[in-house]
């Protein structure tokens, strides 16, 4: 491996593919996989977000990836939205620190996400502006049930934020889904919500609802591309979906820090996934085990070297 | 630390509090946590379940642990749910290997969960049955929009078999949560069910309904204990409901690989969820990193006897 | 899986054996593993130690395994000696916490060591006896270079206490070899020693001399075992051995937390050996992830009670 | 974080720094330090090698790092010096996978480390070359006691690869230091050399002859600096030769997937060498966990980038 200085982006990973092992190799082989995702325009790719990635820092680039339709589908834990939204509403991540008080903390009304804090200030005015969301939505719609898919559509046409990863999905008609909504700050803004009994009723939130959109994406895909940061419900969500939808997944990125021994879908290999039908046995796939804020903006900022800016995709 | 022929479970786990550290002293922190958890009779033990320890063979244990009330409250994936179900309705899990051609099984029929086998017959009997419980549940609650609990309330009644989790749920009177129900085989036999059109109409799950019944559980108990199996969102519901309930936990128990450093919540420490108020500052707590598979059951077998088989709790 | 109150070690494994997968069922093959090692009596068993094991607790378990003769060659990392010694001496292990100002600690002449504490005294006592012990070593030997297991048979016929495992491996005539002996406090020592000059010279030690001594107990033994408690130095030198001898490990077990994505030896699998004919293909082996003070004293414990407090094995 | 299309890696890096937590955060808390490092004239940078990263591709940047004298001093494992050697003796490290039949590269004479091929061939070359190198080294010392590091030299000067590791360091006079080498291919050479009885004698070693040089080096050094890539003998052998020539460490960078939790030195904290005196409390140091070959050529590209490539440094 050689370095230069000023060397770009995709010339390091591209040193990586030459002459780097390990990690590196396995970095430089999901460029070239998330490459051939986009530039297959019968592909439909669904990003699966755990963890919290948006406070980290990844909001505006999975913002842009959506806007350019690099990605087509979003499945998300309700976390990731909550930060979205936070920030759309003016509140802030702050670079803290791991090692402090917690006890501190809480008497300071600091909530802490390893080495971010986020003033609880900022919190609840999310959770005021979006139960008032709420409360216009279920008077607005009359006793609809809405899907997460549906529900996050009408959040996003509500918000002005460019960088908003909501507002961008509405605009770029990319659906949201998420599938563990009540697990998140929607369930305490929902049980606010319902609490103080809207004139105009209660938002409803069908558990089930988003199945069928989601199942018929997939469905009506020629080929599925998956990339998964982190693990848990969205990754799960996705390949479940494939299986459903009796389609192997085509192409897939892992980027996570689980592991297969002991047993759990987070850490399982995608290789495991075969044997269920979710992920075919051809697939052009790979795992880097490492820190999903350092290997995810590197393969974009590579394939966006790749492609240059002008490089779009349709709806799907 | 001294090791003698014929030692029971409880003697060596305290051998590992006398002279053992690193992992060996925090497996017999958990055992005195758990014991003192038991003990406390106002204490309400909520367990968070994640990972695939039902098939891999905790389920007698759990369903032990909820006919004792060792446990009051359960917060699991619909996975777990889903393969107590398989078991109740005479399906099996097989120990197979890891190291195996997936598009063999694949072709086989054979689902792997690392090394864990199940027959696809197995999972469509299950996936039967349950949708024709779920066209019964339909028929005959006319309407009435479920939570996730009462749903497993409902499943749990009609089953047999003794070790079934949900059965001893429904016996001892313990509520079962499953915040992302749809994410799960769940969701495929949902989607089964509404897509045959039942003529009575097909079941409706509110995504948000059961915040009620885990805050009021929470809210009422004047201490709250957590047993975390692995992370994921069954442990942010627990720690999440502590928050909204206005109760700090005080007593925990973290079982899981994950770490902090990638900033994800099921990593996450212990300690870091006290600056969001979901854990007191004093709180009993202690983390293990390790398999779920073998400190679960060495807590319990040192629990059990330490507390003789005659001990029971009462519900809370 | 069903636990009873008062099991006994070995019937709980054998609970793993019959039915837990996952980290379960492979400690329940590590203890098969190892009573098999144990009953063939033409198995010569090295075990390969690295980490603080002996400061966490496990000294007296491993001085008994080699009085006993069910490990017939220990190769480890100096600091594990070091520990051994310093206990023999009169100093202490002390149980601590991880979390605490380690400024505090050096202010306070302690030394942490994850969680636990040793006090500075306790370490230049145990440094003062031994440089004396090179003192009068090098004045009996006269100008002999010693390799590694040389020296510690010297230091071990020097002990009084029958928990060290130096005096256990001279009772029992079962070799030390500590491959990086200089890394470690035997370095300072010895550096130490030297600097005062001592008048009837300085102590020698050769760095590949123990090499022949090593490589001959592997080309005479007509079968191989390892146990590899962590990795390290110790774990290559006992697979490189078997390579030098042309024999092939035929038992072998590992317990590590480390994993092979990242290409070291440490976690590479015990499969990858094969290519190098370090173990061989058919070898009856098994990897443990996790944490060696929780697995290895449930191994021991429960060979122990299936072989009975009489078996004992014949020098090799 | 915002993302370019031809960003350069320095420009990620300090998008990272701004707007990236997590790993992101501390890849370029990283950058900062290393660069302090390097300008700090006064500063003698260590750097401590473990895991393959030789084979893995980062040879001739750590090469490059040594002719620019941005380390000092090289304290390594035997297998990456030996890897260095196979390479500039015309051998190669091929890019394999890491998911293939072990048994058959055995009888194809391949050997595995992760997913990098070596022909057995290239390895007997570098041994037979070597061994040469030894009986020459051997003839012409009379009867001198090598300590490694002037092993080390007296091979890399007759070494004629300008990207190999000892030739660099012989051409900057850095010295490299292998504290554990006879835990590697130089312990089968040298058993080799020493079984043919070579007739001008066996090439001594001597096991602690380093210390004084290693110790020297950091007592007069008004400031240390250590990077560690792994952990391992090299770390530890790096953190005790601060404390021996009693300076604590004030720059530190640490790059590893070793946690602290199952207490070996290769995994804990440098907070805890504070309390031995290795890591000044005040230290200037970051702990990235992450694949060395990925953070570590994206800390180099980053310095170069930052100092341009005329900086080079005076030897210390």
């Amino acid at each position: 491996m050689n370095l230069e200085s000023k060397m770009t982006i995709d010339q390091l990973i591209r040193e990586f593919g030459r002459s780097g092992c390990f990690g590196a190799g396995r970095l430089a082989t999901a460029c070239d996989i998330y490459e051939r995702m986009i530039r297959d325009k019968e592909c439909t790719i669904f990003i699966a977000i755990a963890g919290a990635v948006v406070p980290a820092g990844l909001r505006s680039i999975i913002a842009d990836l959506i806007r350019r339709r690099f990605v087509n589908a979003v499945v998300t834990t309700g976390a990731n939205i909550i930060h979205d939204l936070l920030e759309a509403m003016g509140g802030h991540h702050y670079k803290g620190h791991w090692n402090i008080d917690d006890s501190y903390l809480y008497k300071s009304h600091i909530f802490r996400i390893y080495d971010i804090f986020v003033p609880e200030e900022d919190f609840m005015k999310e959770d005021f502006e979006v139960a008032k969301m709420f409360d216009e939505i279920a008077e607005e719609s009359k006793g609809h049930i809405f899907s997460s898919n549906e529900l996050m559509a009408e959040i996003g046409k509500r918000l002005k934020d460019s960088d908003s990863i909501l507002r961008a999905s509405h605009e770029a008609k990319v659906p949201v889904f998420v599938p563990a909504i009540r697990d998140s700050e929607f369930g305490y803004i929902h049980w606010l919500h319902a609490s103080r009994n809207p004139p105009k009723g209660v938002l409803q939130v069908d558990a089930f609802k988003e199945m069928s959109d989601i199942i018929n994406l997939a469905a009506n895909s020629p080929r599925m591309g998956m990339i998964v940061l982190g693990g848990g419900v969205p990754r799960n969500t996705v390949q479940h979906t494939a299986a459903i939808a009796s389609k192997g997944i085509d192409y897939a990125i892992l980027i996570t820090m689980d592991r297969p021994e002991t047993g759990g879908l987070s850490g399982s290999t995608l290789r495991e996934a075969t044997s269920w039908g979710k992920i075919k046995a051809q697939a052009d796939k790979v795992t880097i085990i490492g820190d999903v804020l350092i290997a995810f903006p590197l393969i974009v900022a590579s394939v966006l070297e790749r492609l240059g800016d002008e490089f779009g995709r349709e709806k799907r």
